[in-house]
């Protein structure tokens, strides 16, 4: 009889689901919308539906893991999940009484994402990773020597709230001042070009738009534009910043660089890689700063490669 | 036949040794000089002599552990350690050569302190912590799910140079201005004392006191003096912010403070947690940060921790 594993990504809008073998391939991969109604009581009776629909039977499913929008502990529990309605709720121990019994493994999106990318993404290869996705806000995950870092109350890995500039005088969403997630999110890109252009008279393409975006900002800062190319190095300045602390704290292989700002590129890693560098200084052989490889499919690998690991 | 486990934490000037049974009680702990000429050669045939008087030959050894002051990869492999005069060199390789083959493991000074605490010390109980040792500079180690965190290169746990103060304007000796080093160490309460003082005509004990010491900032702050209070308050304000960052990165249970610096007792972690409840925004239930409780004996606790892990 087959067995299958299964990884699962669940978003406020989407659930992704992939079906791999036991020895890791991934053989099938499809999405359903996210029913976030009913308190998120359908969300895991839904997942476990078309699990069960691949497999055939719950005794052709080997394990299951699956990533969360927000804090999750190793146990699976679920303080929170706003996006999902979620509250005092452990999904993996639900889904796995879904499935009779089958072992279920949660972990925060972005930690899972993590995983995936070590697994079978830019990541492969590295012994530790430091993942970040670099969207509306900046998320992260954290590999060490191939086990995901959880966190104590599964905060793990939140690394947009690392503090890199303590003068920036609008808070950040979290109270604090000058988090990552306010500079080299995709919001902070914008609000840092806008800052650059309002301070000067500078001649830039960015003026003639009525709103422009991250990508306009980095498109318009690879064709030579100055005050947009100077947001970038700032942002990704920054962000170059928390990677040399990050290795003076945890020295990892390799920087991960995701999300929907990515796609700038290398010329974002670069960008990016010339600030690391120059401060790390306690390192002699520094990580590289390579780009994510998987896209939006690495919370389903990582997902799976959660429950493969717990189960071998 | 009797076996033990021998941890060692080598000093620029005196090297610890602990000898343990295989239960992980200290049966012997003992002190010899660190003769660091030949190019610190003759340092591990030194540790290796004291080893085998003890155990009476390296049949009763099962393992030992060493704590090096300088960056050790996982394979103990150390680039660099100029206090003992060593370059491209592997002491755990040599110090089991010269035990006929017994396994030996090495770390980082500060992170086998980690280890210490974690095990038998302040942690004990938690499954993840950060110890932070303040003294001359400040230094620290991490223990994840009971394992330490080497770092890819052997930097884990170098949280002294996390920037917590990019305004500063005197270089910390790594190259970079603000870091916690230069900030939580004694030697930084000491300047920010004297900068306090400079600033104001405020009436302070310290004033009468001609080379005043980190030591003397603290009493006299438990005394009431304002403006030695204002620089603890300072200083210790830099350290919660950094283990805020921490909670964010790694989310510990418990923060471990030792060294020179933490003699200053609860009055001390009372003003980190302070500072650290304030700015660990994201977590609903902050870690625990406690004060070391082995002292100088954590080193050899924690080098007999790493080898009893490896051969258990």
């Amino acid at each position: 009889m087959n067995k299958y594993i299964f990884g699962v990504d669940i978003g406020g809008t989407a659930t992704k689901l992939g079906a791999f073998s036991l020895d890791g391939q991934l053989l099938c991969k499809w999405e359903i919308p996210t029913d976030t109604g009913g308190g998120g009581g359908r969300i895991m009776p839904n997942i476990a539906r078309e699990i069960v629909r691949y497999a055939g039977d719950t005794r052709s499913v080997a394990a299951a893991g699956v990533g969360v929008p927000g804090p999750v502990r190793r146990d699976g529990y679920v303080r929170r999940c706003v996006n999902l309605g979620w509250g005092n709720f452990n999904p993996a121990r639900d889904l796995s009484a879904h499935l009779e019994g089958v072992p279920v493994f949660a972990g925060n999106d972005a930690n899972v994402a993590a995983m995936g990318e070590y697994w079978k993404g830019g990541g492969r290869g590295a012994r530790s990773l430091v993942f970040v996705t670099l969207g509306t806000g900046v998320g992260g995950g954290i590999v060490i020597d191939g086990h995901m870092v959880y966190g104590s109350t599964g905060l793990g890995g939140e690394i947009g709230h690392i503090v890199v500039n303590p003068q920036e005088t609008v808070p950040c969403n979290c109270g604090q001042y000058g988090c990552l997630d306010q500079t080299a999110s995709a919001t902070g890109v914008v609000r840092h070009a806008q800052r650059i252009l309002a301070a000067s008279d500078a001649p830039s393409a960015l003026r003639a738009m009525e709103n422009f975006t991250a990508r306009d900002v980095f498109d318009a800062a690879k064709d030579g534009d100055a005050p947009a190319y100077e947001a970038v190095d700032t942002c990704m300045g920054y962000l170059g910043r928390a990677l040399a602390m990050l290795t003076h704290i945890l020295d990892p292989d390799v920087y991960i660089i995701g999300g929907g700002v990515s796609k700038a590129g290398t010329f974002l890693t670069d960008i990016v890689r010339r600030h690391y560098e120059r401060y790390a200084v306690l390192s002699e052989q520094k990580a590289q700063v390579a780009l994510a490889t998987l896209g939006s499919d690495a919370g389903i690998y990582g997902a799976a490669k959660l429950a493969l690991d717990a189960v071998r």
